[in-house]
């Protein structure tokens, strides 16, 4: 059974490497109404962008969770950064949602797992 | 007041880079009781080894989880991948501990965050 928490990304080599948005955060204390719909919206926005190659996501009970988003290349994240909409949301996000983050962009240069 | 869950690594720069480990996993069903314990102790032996300089961690309710953690070079990755202890560890933790997992080796291009 596929275990779809993970991304099943495309087999690497020279010629076709990829990209990790490494999003680490902190929720604000106290729920937010809009937070739930609003980054499921991002998700599904995310995963019609062009180049994007997968997701996966884990927040622990106290609120600190990262998100990894996988792309074809750094074209694909820029557009990704600069979508109207994507943009909106982040800097209300960021300005509501989290108490702290980090966001690290890194080249994937290998890969393996089970099964 | 600073917030340990999340990795604080040296700036980067084109002289001065790092590279991340993308662990990501789905524990097994049911408790093993070794596992908390084990858990921690690998990460105190990773905070240890030369070139280590962070670790970022969140499991969520359902059992799926990420770890990412920071190393100056592939040298220091492939000496901790080499340390007996956590080799031993990892292949009894890979065939116990998790129905899938995903390992994934990046080089930190650039960063940013807040605060």
């Amino acid at each position: 059974m596929v275990d779809s928490a993970f991304a099943k990304l495309p087999a690497l080599s020279a010629e076709s490497t990829c990209y990790a948005v490494i999003f680490s955060s902190r929720r604000s204390a106290g729920e937010v109404e809009d937070y739930g719909a609003t980054a499921d919206r991002m998700e599904a926005l995310a995963r019609e962008q062009p180049g994007f190659l997968g997701m996966e996501s884990a927040r622990d009970a106290s609120g600190f969770g990262i998100t990894v988003s996988y792309w074809r290349d750094e074209a694909s994240i820029l557009a990704w950064k600069h979508q109207a909409e994507h943009k909106t949301t982040r800097e209300y996000g960021r300005t509501h949602w989290y108490t702290h983050y980090e966001l690290r962009v890194a080249k994937v240069e290998r890969a393996y797992g089970k099964p």
